[in-house]
């Protein structure tokens, strides 16, 4: 089984949207883990204090390394074969390569940070991996995770079923999807295009290949010259 | 008031995430709103059907135009001054600078697909603006719907309060954020660095300045690229 383990200063986020449609019907049947574990309970003193004033001054608060190193030690012990993943903007890039990856092993260890961020120490002294899912600032790593989780659980074998349409879609070929369409055959008119009505297998095939080179063309050049090195 | 609706087929996922820490908060105090809308009301037939198969063959299934017409004129009327977003890998990449645009205007209505995707008519026949939050696959919209929108109400007027943090942060200034330090000043043999214990304000300001530098430098050479454009 898939195993995550979240430490958090929210774990009542979670399953949260990972409870409900693909991902939490893959919790149900057992096809992954979500344990949580609460910062907290490592904090300092009597009031379980995470965090501290930034040495040098400014503003926000900083999560203690000596907190977050018993944290993580509690939950993940030394032979552990999952990676150690902190959420935050300064990590690798999450894209479908790191999360097909993710979820070809056994699972993660996720760290979600709150205020201004956590001390840089725990991340050399625990084999912390920095993963960032865009260029933005969330509030928080809980969100992130979520979405590293659900990216990684629809992976996992038995989850998306026979009806299964993983290899099609965006990034999978280095380009983005082609365009859909369903019924009505006319809406304001607009018509679905003709050869999707053809029942010509082989021309749907390649309209369909033209259509994400054009779309990928216009929108990211970027995937387009990724994947023009690569054999097709 | 930043007021957002959110058409979803699992409205119950929401607020979740957002209905706890900072964003919750700000929900509470009335800084911005949250509405969400189920797209099957809109449905057709006795079960309500959203979906159909896709025309030209394939796997999955395409959540009609007709449908989701209907449910974004519910929602939107024809003056709404707020963009109309649709999460989808195939989008503009949300960054930094796009969530400081959003945050500044009125809100938005946000579609949260499912299956294989939508009829690509309602976008060109409702003007959706397809946002990606990064180049990865997920179940659905409503992850992505959340990140944007976590990331937005951070920054409304209000939420951060007088020790805002935001200029400081990863993206602000097109480098990625310096390292963080707290109490204990060693811990396990690791030392905070001298000088954020100098209490020289200038050389503390320009070693955080160097070290956003190399961090960016080595991580995300893009970012830097990118900076180096700009006046500093």
């Amino acid at each position: 089984m898939w195993r995550a383990d979240i430490l958090t200063l929210y774990p009542e986020m979670f399953p949260g949207p990972l409870g409900a449609s693909l991902s939490g019907d893959a919790l149900a049947r057992g096809l992954w883990s979500l344990t949580t574990h609460q910062i907290r309970d490592h904090g300092r003193g009597r009031h379980r204090a995470v965090d501290d004033t930034p040495a040098g001054g400014g503003p926000g608060m900083v999560i203690r390394a000596d907190v977050l190193g018993e944290a993580l030690d509690a939950v993940s012990v030394a032979d552990d074969p999952r990676p150690r993943l902190y959420m935050s903007p300064r990590g690798r890039r999450l894209d479908q390569g790191f999360v097909r990856e993710l979820a070809g092993g056994p699972g993660a260890v996720m760290l979600c940070g709150r205020f201004e961020g956590i001390d840089e120490r725990v991340i050399a002294g625990r084999d912390l991996i920095e993963v960032s899912i865009g260029d933005y600032v969330l509030s928080g790593g809980e969100l992130a995770a979520m979405v590293m989780l659900d990216a990684c659980v629809r992976l996992l074998p038995g989850v998306m079923g026979a009806s299964a349409s993983g290899e099609e879609e965006s990034f999978e070929s280095g380009l983005l999807e082609y365009p859909h369409y369903t019924r009505p055959r006319e809406w304001e008119g607009r018509a679905i295009p003709d050869i999707l009505l053809s029942g010509d297998h082989g021309a749907i095939a390649r309209w369909r290949r033209e259509q994400a080179l054009r779309v990928t063309r216009e929108r990211r050049p970027d995937l387009r010259a990724a994947s023009d090195d690569q054999p097709e």
